[in-house]
């Protein structure tokens, strides 16, 4: 079961909102409801929703009505936009968007169906190889959890927000698969709860042993010695290190720096934008006030009472202890590695 | 309108779970009544259980069918032990019980009247005393906040856990009715959100600006230079200044370091335990897994999902800028000064 895939003329996704109560599947036949499906997180995590919007790009070569090249073109630059505006901090649906249109603008193809076929056989490309890249960052990282180790892990980084098998929970689970004893702490992480709903879920299912903790209760963990390593995902990697990731990643970073505990990001190279220098260019997403207010409908205040909703934070790279990738471990510094990691370097 | 009062007999609380959506009230005619609302949280806040926790001993004589002073020291020994295990980290509901307890075995009263009597005038009194410590605490402290300034504050620390005023909020406040233009962001602070629920219920009355924001989103804010100072109040201050205080305020502690901003706890010096030498010998509540996984009855996951909830944690001193109490501000060297504010010394 993928989290995304292509479905007979249509994109069939896992509707995240409906778990961990039931397992629902949405399937969306337009490039506009794709982009409405990211931005209203039906699906989310970074990889998915690259792989989604790849297949939103198919879907709108496929329904343009072009009959020339350049016609299909512009139908496809229309959508890119859209789907590019769906959320603005994740890297990965800018890559995938782009690496499509690159492929339709490259001059190689004549005829609008070849360019349509071409465009589906590249998305489902782009989601067969996240599997693959997230494997091989498992094993990458599984080298960094010994035997009998605590994992702090933040928001939902597993098969859920990838195509399938996870990033920093793709690691843990790597680990789980060698027959290592670990136990991972899951920060909830408020306000959309990623980690009771979306990682506790996976988790259980994969028989991982994990508790939910409430986020307020990492430092309190930490202080006890309870915690070995803390491993998160992200949304863009900047060409310094500096990276964007799930509210509270900053916070985690500064509190595993004030106890000496390594701090992973586990990152496939698509997440990695060597066009930003520093973590200050990434866009922060600012979202609704209700989703703090009301979460999953569930008034917790009266309606007029404020709140604020960033949805991502930037991690300063010297909080960083390395960046797994699907090509080995980056250290600092993170200026060199990293370009070696993009250019397929094995570190 | 006060959180904790005597009502003709009873103890007269605001139920506080009912907040922010009705205004109730509980009456409470035993002892052990006023143990379980201290235990489920119909009253809560240091300062309010140890108001609660007097007007139980007082009920606890009253009910007692003593009629020998021996015999009513016996019974009131009972009650002292129920309430004081009710919740074991805030030092409030013992120093209060203590206080009580001190009377009735001072071997001046004669007869069990009279020290009925006298217990109830006792317990009128720290209620009374406590408004008037808020008070104090809340002018001193108001000298800390510039004209402008925006506040980081966690939990409930207002009227609500208070008898009246507060103790850091009673700060803001204080600091509002000077006329100086401020804006607060309340930490929502799960498991229980009594940032949201209590906190933001105050402010919004008092017409006084907020956020409410996610824990997750307390770093993000102070990188971004918004905030100015971070109030907290306390459960329990050691010797040393180590303090216990509602969960997540140590991690604010480690990041308002992190970014060089100044860290206050608002603590009457009944919070202050000078027989403990360390935060190290403070005990840690840790309450039900479902207040994370069930708040306020409504499911966040299935009910076999694992979840840890620790109520507290402990800052140690090295991280506090100072202490505000009733008689001054406390500042480094915290072992001798903290001696001198609970001696009576003006700071």
């Amino acid at each position: 079961m993928r989290t995304v895939e292509w479905d007979n003329g249509g994109v069939k996704m896992i509707d995240q909102r409906s778990l961990p109560w039931t397992l629902e599947f949405a399937r969306l036949e337009t490039a506009e409801a794709v982009a409405e499906s990211i931005q209203n997180m039906t699906v989310r995590g970074a990889p998915a929703i690259g792989a989604a919007a790849a297949f939103g790009m198919a879907l709108a070569a496929r329904n343009s009505p072009a009959d020339s090249i350049e016609q299909l073109i512009r139908d496809l630059r229309l959508s890119a936009e859209t789907l590019k505006a769906a959320r603005p901090t994740a890297v990965n649906l800018a890559w995938a968007v782009d690496k499509l249109l690159a492929i339709a603008t490259s001059g190689e193809f004549k005829r609008v169906d070849d360019l349509r076929d071409v465009l589906l056989t590249a998305a489902q490309q782009i989601a067969d190889e996240d599997v693959a890249i997230n494997s091989r960052m498992g094993r990458h990282g599984a080298r960094l959890i010994d035997e009998g180790a605590t994992i702090l892990h933040h928001c939902n980084t597993g098969s859920l927000a990838t195509v399938d098998y996870g990033t920093a929970l793709g690691v843990v689970r790597a680990a789980f698969e060698q027959g290592k004893g670990i136990h991972v702490l899951l920060d909830e992480t408020r306000p959309r709860l990623q980690g009771s709903r979306l990682s506790a879920w996976e988790l259980d299912q994969q028989g991982i042993s994990y508790d939910i903790i409430p986020d307020t209760a990492a430092g309190y963990y930490m202080s006890k010695g309870e915690i070995d390593i803390v491993l998160v995902g992200a949304d863009r990697v900047a060409a310094n290190g500096d990276f964007a990731n799930k509210i509270g990643t900053y916070q985690l970073a500064i509190m595993a720096a004030a106890h000496a505990i390594p701090f992973y990001t586990v990152a496939p190279t698509s997440t990695i934008d060597l066009s930003l220098c520093s973590g200050a260019e990434i866009p922060i997403e600012e979202r609704a006030p209700d989703e703090v207010t009301t979460p999953y409908g569930n008034p917790i205040v009266p309606p007029h009472f404020k709140a604020r909703n960033p949805a991502f934070d930037i991690t300063p790279h010297r909080y960083l202890s390395g960046i797994v990738t699907e090509n080995g471990i980056a250290r600092p510094p993170f200026d060199t590695n990293l370009r070696r990691a993009v250019a397929g370097d094995q570190l």
